[in-house]
């Protein structure tokens, strides 16, 4: 069919917006009228390359939208239904079968890959093939085929055009506190970076009861309203030391802490600031082969603990509602 | 009374044997006339400063021997009891009190003070006073006193010449092992170092039932070594890229690792040689402030958990048999 | 010193207000004058002999006060402290040093034994010996001797009449479900009981974040007042089967339960309201081989897990702020 | 197609061997010829009606084969491949999604509903229709169709005739210790009953590095038989109270035990031998409805833990190798 979509043409160009060809979708797919869909620093760095998707491309992966024709194989969905679009993950692998979808073996092919895993590209037009199914999806278009396994169904009533970002930024955020660093209520967790996904950290760590929550910024109207939403502290890096700043808020070091922001003197910080058998958590992404700085003299003293968090380690059906 | 310590005077300068004072034991104390005392990395690094022990000192932090008087308030012993000699602390504080004593808030104080917590040093000579109480023990020396807490009890017929490691370089390669990695049957797991503390940790993930063990250094003879202890395989890190040798071998990265070095390019490559998920524990000092390189950019994507270590997160009493 | 303390005598029998000696404090001991004392379930069933406390005895394990004097090893505590007083535990054993004081080995004999390790008694009177160091603190007393180690220390502004319960019912409530069940944000929760441990349950699972949380009881006005305090839900269980209701609120089960009731079919209703892998505690004690009925054939089915907890296995000194 | 089964035709009755119709394999099926079946305990029940399934039906749930046919939609297999065969799971539900399959939602209706989801049955002849996919299964027939996601795949040269109980005696025996209890190297382990579950359990611990493992049974043979394997310790239970003998033999208590028995006096003395915060696993099946007794007052002082695990809590496509 056709449709327009959104095309990735070379880094740091802007996007064109094409007519293109949109193929059937196959066995295990819905083609999805997209109502909304999120923008993140993630569609940003892949079209800028620092994840060698293959160009040209759709992007687009905070999808949410209107299903309009259902593969043979697929249940549980019906043209009208309302569905948010999630990654795409094999179901079969080691690491899907043990819970850990977001770390399926296969994440980088069925996500990056540029299509399909038999080669094929979901988009063309006259120039030759597009990429599609980033991250299962390609979203940056008005029609689209997605992998069923990654397309969540929500109610009938539900706002699709705020509900796009929870397939993404809402799961990185609130995954990460809530499945990887697990605070208890009443203990101390810092947030670094106040975007989407940070923000959506503290209201988890809220939820989770968390009495000290504590954002770090450089934009001074971000952090109000962070304070806004719950934090009860601001910190504005630009201006004041974060370790120590923490530090002193803490009365030593803060249990659970949050890189939202892959950028490596803040990812330093984060590790500085963890009380004795601390918890960190990254989630930003940074180039492949950027190197953060780890003091492994002083911290190994401290016993903290550090994990590498992609989409929150969530299974997209049961996280988002 | 009157004894006999090596003592520490300078950064890069052998010890020299005194004839020194030793006062009497307090009334938590032991005193012990050491049998053995094993020497590990930690009193060479202290010597020449890495951590600021005042100098002069009685290091040693590997003792075993025999207790010749109880301290007034001490239960459980008595003179003539064999005892192993590990660290000191309070327990009472948030950590001791969680079973985590070797991350006890007091444990820097305790154990690197240089004497007591009144301030009060157990040596002295003509020429002053002589840092004590070097991990709750300094064992460089033919009688000592000792924090009766981090002392164990051993049956009558314990070989002690061979006990007194355990207080230290076994139960920080063992604890690392069964306390924070803690490998599944079957499972694998990589060791860079050769070290009495990764020749520990190997024979723990043995006994933990691990089916792949690879033992990482650059002296053959320790491989062999290893190989003949129970290592499945070896890597000689100066001829072969470790990273690439192990995930040759476990096909794509090992489920858990151990950095018993405390060299930045070893511990760069222990991060990236674990699996999707694996879980990387340091237990190697380094100087405070030594900076290791951490690729946040692709780590990130493999969501693995890196743990600091102190002395195996081991509470001594219950490790010790 | 003279001083005044309720002595049970017998089962079923009222308590006797008397004149008592107290004998001096020792060195591990602290002197309290208490202000006030909680009264709970277990002093009722040990006044019972449900479990075989010696009478006649001092009882009372809710206990706050003001110290008087301090025995000569304990530090951290000065005349005039305000102190809220929990159990006694040896800190030496193998479940003291891994941070589960309350399981300690010696735990009955502190508690239990009718006095000291030594086997002397702190109360006596004309008639010969009192039981004393009740819960290591036998607190239905004017003045007492409690063990330095189960006291925490409260600022100076802390209500103490308030506070007594802190060391029993609100402990074993709050520790059972943060401790133990842990329930997630979002998740549910039921409670058997609405007595100062129910009610401590539900508000430490409202602060953990559960949004179902389900009361149950006999007694109307104590599910008004549950629902007051942050209930969701309430099933008057003598009106309605609690595990139908149960299932019904939930879409087939709960996935955290706790009863603190200790009464057979109350144990058996809770482990069969639970959803498939949950979780629930028994906090309630009941006499020495009470059995309660578990159906093995059905629940196996349903993958549930079953946690014995005494005093929410917390850490006193940790658990109370 | 043709086909030779072996049918249950009512409770207590002998198995009848019929020439038997086999319909086509549907889009996510195998139809699979079997080259052996272990037969186990459920088999046994089921037809004797303990769960009800619709009889005429074919039972058999520890299949082994060689795959003839593929339906279109399932991927990874081809004709001529060796397969084991385990239970059925949705793969969609929120127990399937969180890595735990044996507890999907579905599991009752895909394992013992008598046929597909669609009602269909596989097997029929003159006398109407047969239920089939007894454990996603039905494999004591010559050919049967299977779930494509309960069978995995076992290299060329496996011994097919050894493997079946794979699927279910063994992963139920070691899963439950491997997954569930989780036994550290030098810990204790009580398992009840020295069938293939048991045994499969023992070998487990031993995998783990259990130092003591008791095995009690009441059959001299098998006992002798799990010594010869690696039990430590062996209990005849006709003789011997085996409470009282494990406690002996460990001190005061089993740090791990497993019922596989479902015998109810057998689970309440495998509640009563546990240690201090020891953890007990039931995998026995019992009668719906079938009630132990479990001490709630003396057990509540132990601070146990007890689990219901349903074949071994595993994933099978992980579990055998
Ligand atoms: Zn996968
Ligand atoms: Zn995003
Ligand atoms: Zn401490
Ligand atoms: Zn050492
Ligand atoms: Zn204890
Ligand atoms: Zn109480
Ligand atoms: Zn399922
Ligand atoms: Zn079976």
């Amino acid at each position: 069919m056709k449709t327009r979509a959104a095309v990735a043409t070379a880094p740091q160009t802007d996007l064109e917006i094409r007519d293109v060809e949109l193929d059937a979708p196959r066995a295990d797919e819905l083609q999805v009228r997209i109502v909304a869909s999120g923008v993140c620093h993630t569609d940003a760095i892949v079209r800028d390359q620092w994840y060698p998707v293959p160009l040209p491309s759709v992007l687009g992966h905070e999808g949410a939208g209107i299903v309009e024709a259902v593969g043979s194989d697929v249940q549980g969905f019906k043209a009208g239904d309302k569905v948010v679009l999630g990654p795409a993950y094999c179901g079969r692998c080691e690491q899907c079968l043990a819970g850990h979808p977001m770390f399926c073996v296969n994440f980088y092919d069925r996500n990056f890959g540029g299509g399909r895993a038999d080669g094929s590209k979901s988009f063309s037009d006259g120039s030759g093939e597009i990429s599609s199914h980033f991250f299962g999806q390609s979203s940056f278009a008005e029609h689209t085929n997605v992998v069923a396994s990654g397309a969540v169904k929500v109610p009938d009533d539900a706002p699709l055009d705020l509900l796009g970002p929870l397939g993404c930024g809402i799961m990185t955020g609130s995954g990460a506190v809530l499945n990887v660093l697990q605070p208890q209520p009443g203990s101390s967790v810092a947030v670094f970076g106040t975007g989407a996904v940070g923000m959506a950290g503290m209201l988890a760590a809220k939820a989770a009861g968390a009495t000290t929550i504590i954002m770090v910024d450089i934009v001074p109207e971000r952090l109000e309203f962070a304070k806004e939403l719950g934090a009860t502290h601001t910190v504005n890096s630009k201006e004041t030391d974060p370790v120590e700043a923490i530090k002193e808020i803490t009365g030593g070091g803060v249990e659970y802490a949050l890189d939202t922001t892959g950028v490596p003197p803040v990812f330093a910080q984060m590790t500085k600031s963890l009380a004795t058998r601390g918890h960190g958590a990254l989630v930003g992404a940074a180039k492949l082969g950027t190197e953060a700085p780890f003091d492994i003299g002083t911290l190994l003293l401290s016993g903290i603990k550090i994990s590498m968090v992609v989409e929150g380690d969530a299974v997209p059906q049961e996280f988002i509602p």
